[in-house]
């Protein structure tokens, strides 16, 4: 690729690569039937969501509440996949545009205590998700009974409102005997839950799962209703390990320059851990990210502005100056890293757009000090 | 400790710990008559650089063109210990305030060449170390020989200014046994170069090493002038772990909030690895941070949101909504994913201030798009 520009490390995205990652998702979703509420982790800008709200996506996912600031403005109808915890957060949580449609995770009984105290104050209709552990082992009420408890709780509160369940199938990736064997749990646990909400007059509305690696078998489960992909439209390393995408699916690379061949046997570039993320390969290769022209060449090394190219597997030797593109082993992880991601088509620089939710401050009002 | 703020994930420093680390690192640069010229990188911030220069700091280290743009205001002696490679970085470099003395480091007949061609240009003077490999495989020439023909070529070439040389001792670290072989090797292959340089007529004027774990132990090689330690006035939990600080000497945390309890054996905290980042504990700990009133507490698994607390060695319980005090793995990788960092004295929130060098855009010009 010839230099789309000088300042390096960048993140440069492939804009055909990108249109077409977002209609592959918006089709599959639209096909079975499926609604799709993307998670905007991944990119963290709103011009990403438009483009996949203008694609059908029927709202948005947040994790933080600067994305749902963010997002609001994006979508009227937002999912925090993340309970709420804390005054300030609920504040946030309460403050965003009256317009804006709003729908919360929670696992706890004191937080749906809390969120709907600060709800009532406000008047403001909350929609529910009951978040379930199934596998993943991270957040979630681990037994149908407890979210029978809560589901019921939340559904006793107005302005709460319970809509149904959400989860992260995060656990399932891998080789494909993994997938097959969570996929098989997943089936069953998930419509024993559904029955015994059922029978206890709870009847999800919503049955909201669906990571980027689990994607395309979503419909394979049939009590979803939603799913929630994030990746997809970047894509990365892991993703292309996994099977999850191609690697001619990839649109994100971070632009580098190869600052030091002095030590042999190596290329220094100028993008290391403060730039790629120093994040594993899941599908087992080694280092932090590949080249996408040359994919046997791996970060293998980091220092925090220093990334090892190691040359073992090629014949290529580059000079100091040359720039390559690095697919990084995590989109999510390498955006949050910059301010600005540069659209490129043909190989050449056509547009860029801020990563507006990237960082930790409230939009709106200060923090308090 | 007492809520200082509800808004987490954020960085709190501990100002007296940040104070008393300051002076010690000045003490001992003081005491052995050693240059302290502290790397930037660390903490992006000009405030804690004027407090390092207040304390006796012959100028500061920066890694990147922006943390070179904004140290720019806080001293007017700059080492750039990265090779400007590519127009871009060297106008940047070159466009530093004229009363700005520069130096930089370099391995590369091409990059010394190029930014000859680029001071002469501006008619503006360079100092240049020389960077040798003395172990850590990452960038500089690593033969003594490579080493004078370099410094032989800079010194003809006004307006660079040939001063001497720089090595970084990252791979000195870890047991004790390791650092003595390290320090060993060093001081050989230290004195064999200073020495063949001299009979070359190129004594180095100065000679610049030194990284936090190595820097209690500087002295000990009687060739090096100035030392470049980073971490020290943060520390974290690697640094404690190698013993280059003790536990109390931590004066960075990450506030977070417990979010969920909802899974047996752990808490979950709303800091994940996009705000501690995801670095080993190079001591030989597990996880990605430790909490710091409960060191026996880990993270010992992240999502980009979540941190997950393991359990296991505690008789603690905590419930959702209780804020606890993360120590990082990595002091700059944590710095660098927050916009401002929270000054607390006796638990009480006494100041802020902004990373303002955490970007990587250019401080004063749009990159060209």
């Amino acid at each position: 690729m010839e230099a789309v520009t000088n300042e390096t490390p960048i993140p440069v995205v492939d804009l055909d690569r990108l249109e077409r990652n977002l209609d592959r998702m918006a089709d599959y979703a639209s096909k079975n039937q499926l609604a799709l509420r993307p998670h905007t982790k991944t990119h963290k800008s709103p011009r990403i969501a438009a483009e996949q709200i203008r694609r059908g996506a029927v709202g948005l996912t947040c994790a933080t509440l600067l994305e749902a600031e963010v997002m609001a403005e994006a979508s009227s109808d937002l999912f925090l996949a993340y309970q709420p915890v804390g005054e300030a957060k609920l504040q946030r949580l309460l403050a965003l545009p009256t317009e804006c449609g709003i729908t919360v995770a929670l696992d706890s009984d004191r937080v749906a205590d809390e969120l709907h105290r600060a709800a009532l104050q406000r008047d403001r209709r909350v929609g529910v998700l009951v978040e379930l552990d199934l596998g993943m082992h991270r957040v979630g009420v681990s037994g149908i009974d407890a979210a029978i408890r809560l589901a019921a709780m939340v559904a006793r509160r107005p302005p709460l409102i319970y809509r149904g369940i959400t989860f992260y199938p995060g656990h399932i990736r891998g080789p494909s005997q993994h997938t097959e064997a969570g996929l098989h749990q997943l089936r069953e646990v998930l419509g024993r839950a559904v029955a015994a909400l059922d029978s206890a007059g709870l009847r999800p509305g919503i049955v909201s799962g669906g990571s980027t690696p689990t994607a395309w078998r979503t419909h394979e489960v049939s009590e979803i209703t939603e799913m929630r992909p994030g990746t997809y439209v970047y894509n990365d390393r892991t993703t292309a390990e996994i099977g999850a995408c191609t690697w001619d699916d990839c649109a994100l690379t971070i632009l580098a320059t190869v600052v030091s061949t002095a030590v042999p046997g190596q290329a220094v570039i100028d993008a290391g851990s403060k730039a790629l993320g120093r994040e594993p390969a899941e599908g087992g290769g080694a280092g932090y990210g590949a080249l996408l022209d040359r994919p046997e060449v791996t970060v293998a090394r980091m220092s925090e502005e220093h990334g090892i190219l190691d040359l073992q597997r090629t014949e290529w030797r580059p000079e100091v100056g040359e720039q390559v593109r690095v697919v990084p082993n995590h989109a999510c992880i390498a955006v949050h890293l910059h301010e600005v991601v540069y659209g490129i088509r043909n190989d050449r620089l056509e547009t860029s757009w801020p990563v507006t939710a990237r960082g930790r401050r409230p939009l709106r009002e200060p923090i308090e000090v």
